[in-house]
């Protein structure tokens, strides 16, 4: 039997270990600064894979100084970062397999038909929050793991599994990660891509605009400036910028996305009271950052745009609005659409489903900013779940998809990092 | 000596007995449901007037059940609405002199220079949150009385002076006090309007509209439809509206007003993160209505447009826009610009000042809709104060205009009332 026919076969007989393994994770509500549950569930599984772990606290000075640590935190006391290695003998390429143990919150029970943390089993899907986002894509990790130690094959390179805290809030667990050392020649994050390869990864910058206009009696309403009317005139600057900045790409990947960076306006709060012109108005918003730009080249396209505004608007000259750039930022990340790593991914895909997979452009960060721009590392996310059900409630996964990403990962696994040989011979001879 | 010198002599010489009373109300923060230690005040001033006092807590059911009690209040103890009567000997049309003793909130008192219930006397004003809006109307009012009353000068018609609770929040205490069965034949109410004479009074209502869109991750924005963006939508169709109503106005006061009854988008509240598509928008509104239109036509004209939205817009027609009518409302006031009413103060008040006043329409509504639209009594507000202080930090009235419309008033009071005949004789035989 091939490799291939034997990861096959064991998790045929074994996959569905993962059902309970996802199960007690989505038990666990690892909601930001309360992931130290489920991190230990992790741990478990990986001491009993024999990894060598490293569990650590993040938050050191090195962390904090970090010109892109983008956390509003300041307590990570008792819930841990975790990087479990296998370690190989040498002489082949290592991968980085990351996956993020925070969820998003729930919101409000009453929207899910089980309660959010449930884990209930139905219809070949575990439902509860984290199990598309992402849960269930780091058991299809400890699948291919388990598989291949469980198989016996050795491999040349390492194979560094990492399970982090923050991403959902910008990323800090990773990029402790990277600045604690680890690198690799490559890595793919599981995240829910309903099974696609997703070398591009949009990043993003959250802004806060402030417009000030001046307040006046209703009555009187044009003794005043409305600050309402004053952003209406901005977010209409702002949909120009995006149109210009989605016009000039021209990635295959984005040809037909009808908005491959957008610029979102998410909220605006303006005005205390109807009879009154209101005399402030706050945007707030998500800048989208292409892959093929920096973050600080997106910020200064934003900024040029309300710069303008502030010389050219009568108005705006008196009082210019104001920008900030705040909260979480996620990096882009980007790889060559025929990079190795895309090959080997795409050949184990293609060994597991008998066709090539979907390759597209992700329209939103992940930790792969942090792995691909700070530590270097070749990135492809790629992983069961959808992105439709993550964040929402009654959110599940297939159990189905989550056992073939395992296939697929484990065999990509052997693929980049390499059996040894007197392995293959050895066990390719049974 | 005539009335007129006489009036003009007598508060000459003590008129500034306004300024103790005027700082002693001021000194009493009326905010609504602390009307009470104000209207003591006002109280015991009628009481040494020797008028006839009724003082009575407003709320029974004839005002509750009342289609026109646009009131959220349900507490009314302590804080009595206050009618004082200055009786006249028959035979003269009777006057109701109209004030409100409730003031709005004093702000941030930081953006104070003195405290906001000081009641400082400095360069000839006087300073504090109700200065203008409109204690200083008020004591206007009662030094007209006690001019009168302290010059013998006797009255055909009775005077009706009012102290209400309420005005602020639309109208309450005086629409109670029109259901206690005070009428007459006409009233002047001394809002600021900077001495001049307003016939007409523009009323409104407060709107909410509620518009839906479809969340989705601001990364694929276009999979989502941003109720912000319909909200803009529906702004520029309020202003085609307002441009509408106000090109079909043709009164003659309101040829150089740029927008007689305007539309004032007041708030607008959408989204709840920066990532998302908002779902949801808020709008809140001041809608202006006409003195030449009733409440109800105004109303209509907004549903409609709404209506005609909902009806021809592809989303709305899926997810149509929500109307309500809340919080409180301001009937609009109309009174013939030769009305005989106006010709006696605009007399008084060329007697005077030498030459005749300023005629307007008010921008905003005040008790006088109660007054006329509920009482069928003309009314014209005319005052000293000026809208650009009220509401504001650092309000403040000046003492001179003060005592100037209180002159006015009380030559109006002579000339509408009607001074009794041996009156007339005894006195103008001095």
């Amino acid at each position: 039997m091939t490799h291939e026919q034997k990861i096959h076969q064991w998790l045929k007989q074994n996959g569905m270990r993962g059902i309970k393994l996802l199960q007690r994770l989505v038990q666990e509500p690892s909601r930001r600064e309360q992931e130290g549950k489920a991190q230990a569930i992790i741990l478990e599984k990986c001491r009993e894979l024999g990894l060598s772990i490293d569990l650590w606290e993040i938050g050191d000075d090195s962390l904090r100084n970090h010109p892109n640590f983008y956390c509003d935190r300041t307590d990570f006391k008792g819930n841990p970062n975790l990087v479990a290695v296998l370690k190989g003998a040498g002489g082949g390429k290592s991968l980085i397999l990351n996956g993020h143990i925070d969820v998003v919150p729930e919101g409000n029970p009453n929207d899910w038909e089980d309660d959010p943390f449930s884990g209930t089993v139905k219809d070949g899907k575990v439902y509860g929050r984290g199990a598309t986002d992402m849960k269930g894509g780091t058991v299809s990790l400890l699948l291919a793991l388990e598989t291949i130690i469980s198989l016996g094959i050795k491999l040349k390179g390492d194979v560094i599994f990492q399970s982090v805290i923050e991403e959902e809030s910008g990323g800090a667990g990773t990029l402790a990660s990277v600045l604690r050392g680890y690198h690799a020649d490559g890595a793919i994050i599981p995240e829910p891509t309903n099974m696609k390869l997703f070398p591009l990864q949009q990043g993003s910058m959250w802004f806060r605009l402030t417009v000030k206009g001046k307040s006046a009696h209703g009555g009187t309403r044009y003794e005043g400036v409305s600050a309402i009317e004053l952003a209406l005139e901005v977010v209409n600057q702002i949909k120009l910028l995006e149109q210009k900045r989605n016009d000039s790409l021209n990635h295959p990947l984005y040809e037909n996305l009808p908005i491959p960076i957008p610029i979102n306006i998410g909220k605006i709060e303006s005005g205390a009271w109807p009879s009154s012109v209101p005399d402030k108005a706050i945007i707030e918003g998500r800048f989208g950052i292409a892959p093929t730009e920096t973050m600080e080249s997106a910020q200064t396209a934003m900024e040029d745009c309300i710069a303008r505004l502030n010389a050219e608007h009568d108005w705006f000259q008196k009082k210019p609005i104001e920008i900030e750039w705040f909260g979480a930022r996620w990096l882009p990340g980007k790889l060559d659409l025929n990079h190795s790593l895309m090959e080997t991914i795409t050949d184990s895909f293609i060994k597991v489903k008998g066709e090539p997979p979907l390759v597209e452009a992700s329209p939103w960060g992940t930790d792969g900013g942090y792995l691909s721009n700070i530590g270097g590392i070749p990135v492809v996310v790629f992983g069961p779940g959808t992105t439709e059900v993550a964040h929402d409630a009654n959110e599940y996964i297939e159990i189905e998809k989550m056992i073939e990403a395992a296939e697929i990962i484990a065999l990509s696994i052997v693929g980049w990092c390499g059996p040894m040989r007197d392995n293959i011979h050895g066990k390719e001879a049974d």
